[in-house]
């Protein structure tokens, strides 16, 4: 590995939005300009796409105050894709780098995109093209192996909370049951935040439920009774994943039980679809409503607005996003890796605070991380020892206010 | 009419949340207590539902502070009802009215509210119970009669332009095409705010569809191919209540058309459920998938997070929220008015500003308003106007920015 070692640097993005995902492109450009083994601080355009056809853009060329604003906006700026090149793609790619004298490359991404900067380390140095690949975090998933948290979670924790706090109030407003379903195929990370701004027992959601547990309908449907019968209403938080004991989603086994059209499309690698669609809740709905005749019965599917809601981002998620951007550069011209991926630990002690280190890009690829069995609680809450986790990444909670109702 | 009345006074709140109709309550509470004329100041749990059951609250006895924590609190805190009472039914009330010497009724609502404090001014006066019946008005809809607009809709519109300028930087981010449904079976003054953060013709919604025009199913995928065809995404805003010619909800349609179980159930009154479903969305989508094949194509429903989500609130919408409430203290008391419906004006010149008039309840009552004429362009869009009119309701909305992606 040669200390010396010179030339452009090139960022793309990867996966779904989050919020603060162009902070980290921000962290990246601020860090990279003026480096002195950085001769030109470029972005790829879709990601790998970019570097493909290559569609690359300067980065180093954007005014300050237009990359200051442009962290502050969600959704990746530079475009994303969903995409695991294949070796003749690699190929490609490092042609693309050696043309334009690419020697650092940051991939902003879930675990496809630490694999795919692994592949491209790799393929690059057999190639004998040396250079830096380092994985920058970031899912609202929080399902990264390594880091304590991603970048982007905090924000999408911080709006289904939010959410949450005020479907509760919705629902006692005017009473009934009421199901919401939280993104998340692999992992409950998201769903159980909507718990972080409840009060008590008495706040909703009363029942979550997540893909680290078996999804049985009948139990579902003796729950909600149970807390209706007990509340007068009842607010459930339902991860898109569930599934049944065999892991097949809970809106397959549905379509295959009604044979009904409601049950969801495929797409076009066989899956259920599950998100960008109401499908799910409203086949939970269906199930309550049979078996709670008379009771008023809706569902809402949270949607793309937990990934890109504009206005609501945490304080804590923006600033840990642009470090981890900011840390990928001073960790590529160290000469101290050859690559990694950012991680975020937690300093032990006092106020929540994080510090930053390179893990080996192969230790965050792949495997997906789920919720631990310590912050889940039955089969259908989630433990106090979750709150002490993640309240501090959404930036703190405003509790909801209520009148005393002094009877008169 | 006796300028002498004097009694208690009773609030409720009813119909759909929004995320200020607590302003319009501490507005009412703060105005009424120390008021000469009103002897109690007092709130019915679940509107009119409270009055027939005797569930009344000393909202007199609440300490001021929470009055203030409980404003910014979306949903009715008293709770919500959905409820016409009949004439039976308005004799208990006014049986409630005496025993509790209540002289002063307020209902905070939509039209249906005001038609309510409307019958309930008639009966009383028949029954020889003299009392004032004043309306406050509330409707994320911004649906009423007579006032140029409703206390809730500048914060539902807020929360719909930012979700728009979210799923818009989503779009680019991974292009494809996404419709989004918004809140409104009869007029489409939510789902145009969904304009409101646009900068240019590229940002979306590039497609509006309301309940003002007819909705053709073969245009719209017309439209959206065209859209698609010309930026490689489309972006689509529709009301739920898009209809036929013959003013038959579109998923009625598609329901006799596909004759599927994913076309929406009926609700008890045998109407087809537009909201807390994803099945208009859904529908959509399928049509254009089945147009557009290999098109990625996704749908959201916004649902109650429109008008409960607690923390994008219009601080303008916030403002007249509160005043309403004080206003028809104000009206009660004064001995100008045996009832009425408290409305706004916008003053004109300069900066946005509004005032209160009081307004017969039964100009307000039953009818409901729909977009003008002037706010339309052509069948799928929203003309400038409507952003003079709606923009300073929202209490202003910040532009996303791009990079100048200059290529490298």
């Amino acid at each position: 590995m040669s200390d010396s070692l010179r030339g452009a640097a090139v960022i793309g993005q990867s996966g779904g939005p989050t919020a603060v995902i162009n902070q980290s492109l921000a962290g990246y450009v601020l860090e990279a300009v003026g480096q002195e083994r950085i001769s030109r601080v470029l972005g790829a355009r879709h990601g790998v796409q970019g570097l493909l056809e290559d569609r690359l853009v300067d980065l180093g060329a954007e005014p300050r105050e237009r990359i200051e604003a442009v962290a502050k906006v969600p959704a990746a700026a530079l475009g994303s894709v969903r995409k695991k090149p294949g070796p003749e793609e690699v190929e490609r790619m490092v042609e693309t780098f050696r043309r334009h004298d690419i020697r650092f490359f940051f991939y902003i991404g879930g675990n496809d995109s630490a694999e795919t900067a692994h592949i491209v380390e790799r393929q690059a140095a057999e190639l004998g093209w040396e250079m830096r690949c380092f994985h920058v975090p970031k899912t609202i998933d929080n399902d990264l192996r390594v880091t304590d948290h991603c970048p982007g979670y905090g924000s999408a924790a911080r709006f289904v909370a939010h959410a949450f706090q005020g479907d509760d109030r919705d629902n006692r407003s005017l009473p009934g049951v009421k199901i919401d379903v939280v993104m998340g195929r692999h992992a409950g990370w998201l769903t159980a935040a909507g718990t972080l701004g409840r009060r008590d027992e008495t706040d909703g959601p009363h029942l979550v439920y997540v893909p680290e547990r078996v999804f049985d309908p009948d139990r579902f449907l003796a729950d909600v009774a149970a807390v209706h019968e007990r509340l007068g209403r009842c607010l459930v938080a339902v991860s898109e994943g569930i599934h049944d004991a065999d892991g097949r989603p809970f809106l397959q086994v549905y379509a295959e039980r009604a044979g009904s059209a409601l049950a969801g499309q495929k797409d076009s690698h066989g899956n259920v679809q599950l998100s960008g669609t109401g499908a799910l809740g409203d086949a939970l709905a269906n199930l309550v409503k049979e078996a709670l005749p008379g009771v008023r019965v809706r569902a809402d599917t949270f949607g793309y607005l937990q990934r890109s809601f504009p206005v609501d981002v945490s304080p804590v998620d923006a600033a840990e996003a642009r470090e981890v951007g900011r840390a990928a550069v001073r960790a590529a011209v160290s000469g101290d890796h050859a690559s990694g991926s950012i991680a975020l630990r937690r300093i032990e002690g006092g106020d929540y605070r994080s510090e930053v280190f390179v893990a080996p890009l192969e230790s965050v690829a792949k495997v997906t991380r789920n919720l631990p069995e310590e912050f889940l609680a039955g089969d259908n809450g989630i433990a106090p020892a979750f709150r002490d986790y993640a309240l501090p990444l959404t930036g703190g909670l405003q509790p909801m206010a209520d009148l005393e109702l002094i009877p008169a």
